[in-house]
């Protein structure tokens, strides 16, 4: 730092060699090498830290750090990777959960078809990473983004939805520009009560509509019933999805009526994708926070009343005893911008009897007066988040650990959080 | 984006002359320069894209952005200000709220001393933007963050708080280390139930540790009373903030007893801190919404009754409707992820008989039954956020406009959320 003050000009250059010779380009700029200054001030860090580093043991993470279960996550990944397989449908996870590449790679490695995201800039940082099927899963308003996403339709097979015939135009326009094509999904509103067209004619006249379009293909239904993912009875879920998959079929016939054939019926999360699954209607899965299990899904129950065990806990906040003045209460350092709380609170991992109350922005708090033994000031915990997405959207990045839960839990791994914050 | 898929290797330089020698650097590498290898994949953004640019109406602001309307800012800026001036005591804003050494200078500017953090990495921030006076209003625990704070203190003033005797010897150590010196809080309780040590005889016990030590200086006591700051009636903050004061009169008379003085007592928030700098002990305040005013401060209120109006809401998510199927509701693209829920809904902005409800990750209801004319889709709209600081910690970019609420609205400024994620 300078001693007047923080530097107001830029100061460092980029410099690339297309096709990405690395050591090979030296330290001099060659004809065709790429040569640009950084227009950010100094205060603006490139991107944060990770808080470890591959091989380190978990206990010296720094905290609050976001830590994968490697071994639960990848079990995760390939329960439902052979769910679909045995169903018979299609499964397009959804990248809204981890805003990562490398767990998109994984995915489809597995059978994935591709992924859903929810926004254009999730969109581009997947096809940035290799994805080569995005469905933005989600209404897109505005010429600017649309116009980002006829342009990504030139470089990945492209979806997006619509609920409104004024939308379909301005879509239209944007990949009549760009000249590029895009799949449209017509969203449905099977009861989910936010986006979506009502089913049936209505529906079937905005897919006409679509198909119409020199630059759209119709590629289906968009039939995601998010409110129905947390309804705790099974059978109540299930009625739920029975209603949805009568709203789907009643679109179907209007759709068939006016010529048009919707060849994918796209839904489903992880609280009732065996339902749509089992519909004969439904041949797209969109669930996402099954690799991971927050909270929250583990308070719905399955049919025989149990907790809905499909999945494990796979994503942990780790953090520390920042202060221990009271017998009955421990502070640590993970509060509001560590851990989402919109789903209640996060739940201590292996630690009978304490309990995470009173979160302020930085600080929890954690009742231990019932715990047997209450963790020292300096020590770390494991909380499992009440709700996995906007919890990783807190964070930079994912701490892979092998053999969490054991003596020799280490990192393993470290993955961006690639498109944290990728909000438009 | 190659064929083969994502680049696995890094394949950028960084080439940079110490003495932030621009232009005149070269392309080429002399010796000091320094040279070296971005070790993030190429799918990790180097930073998310601002969703504007200056002199851009408002209107064209991609959507959501997290939107400044300067004049009321810089008005919320000077009233604070003016107030410690008049009061005759110091004000040493917090920056957990804003995150942005942008806004800190321009405290600092109106005479602020320098400004709070609540984490290492905020504060390191902080110091690289220019900072020179860094109070770490919180417990650090962990000898990582400690050797990085006690490193920070070879290039600013800081300080840290502590409200454990094990705590002290581990800064001790940190600083030793780093043969650099530390100014120490002895953080009370007054009434918070976090974090700091009980008032009086231990507090003082615990300041004598501190002065004790060889790399440490007693600074004063921390005495922050967070949960009084939205108690809702005037007169019920003024009895917790009396409370407040005889804890640190009793803390005051034990460091007397044992031949110690606290220089700086210092606390307050944007809810009590009239009555801190009334009391006659505090001597300065670390107020920090005052710049933004959320929709939680502006519940509470006056001695008069009134609400709280000395302060003007100058934070805004700007969303736009992605979806209007129905006359009672339009869908907001701003949920979860781009405004913080934990202290209320936030508020639609000049949109009389519209109410935000039921959030989701992306998006967020407007039950728009009451308005009398209810936005079409396409449309932009401004909300307040219910709680300023972890709406902030979602965005990466401050879109700064001057003249918010007329018809030039427009674009001056772009700063970076800089400590956005800065967490441990």
């Amino acid at each position: 730092m300078s001693e007047e003050g923080p530097r107001k000009r830029p100061f460092w250059y980029f410099v690339g060699r297309p096709g990405g010779g690395n050591g090979a380009a030296g330290p001099c700029l060659a004809g065709g090498d790429v040569a640009m200054v950084l227009l950010l001030p100094e205060e603006k860090p490139m991107s944060p830290q990770p808080p470890a580093a591959p091989g380190m043991p978990l206990v010296d993470v720094d905290t609050p750090a976001l830590i994968v279960d490697l071994d639960a996550f990848e079990r995760n990944l390939r329960g439902m990777a052979d769910f679909a397989a045995q169903a018979g449908v299609r499964l397009r996870p959804h990248a809204k959960t981890h805003k990562s590449p490398e767990v998109a790679r994984r995915q489809i490695a597995l059978g994935a078809v591709g992924v859903c995201c929810q926004k254009v800039a999730e969109a581009e940082i997947m096809v940035a990473g290799g994805i080569k099927d995005v469905l933005v899963s989600n209404e897109v308003a505005g010429a600017r983004k649309l116009a980002r996403l006829a342009a990504l339709a030139g470089r990945a097979k492209i979806g997006v939805c619509v609920d409104a015939a004024d939308n379909v135009e301005e879509i239209e326009r944007a990949a009549a520009d760009a000249g590029t094509r895009l799949g449209v999904m017509v969203e449905i509103d099977v009861g989910g009560r936010r986006c979506g067209v009502a089913p049936g004619p209505a529906a079937a006249a905005l897919a006409e509509r679509v198909a119409a379009s020199r630059h759209l293909s119709f590629a289906g239904l968009q039939a995601y019933y998010g409110s129905a993912q947390h309804v705790r009875e099974a059978n109540e879920r299930a009625q739920h999805i029975a209603r949805a998959v009568a709203h789907v079929d009643a679109t179907l016939a209007a759709l068939k009526a006016v010529g048009l054939e919707a060849t994918v019926i796209s839904g489903a999360g992880t609280g009732t994708y065996e339902h749509e699954a089992a519909s004969g209607v439904y041949n797209e899965l969109q669930a996402g926070s099954y690799i991971f299990m927050d909270a929250d899904y583990a308070r719905n129950k399955r049919a025989d009343g149990g907790p809905f065990d499909r999945f494990e806990h796979a994503l942990f906040i780790y953090a520390s005893i920042m202060s221990a003045t009271v017998p009955e209460r421990r502070v640590l350092d993970a509060g509001l911008k560590a851990v989402a709380i919109d789903s209640g609170m996060p739940m201590p991992w292996q630690l009978p009897g304490a309990v995470y109350l009173r979160p302020s922005d930085e600080h929890g708090n954690l009742d231990v007066a019932a715990c047997p033994r209450a963790p020292a000031r300096g020590e770390k915990v494991l909380l499992v988040p009440g709700h996995c997405d906007p919890t990783v959207n807190l964070h930079d990045w994912y701490v892979g650990v092998r053999g969490l839960g054991g003596a020799e839990a280490r990192v393993e791994s470290l993955w961006p959080v690639a498109a944290r914050g990728a909000l438009f």
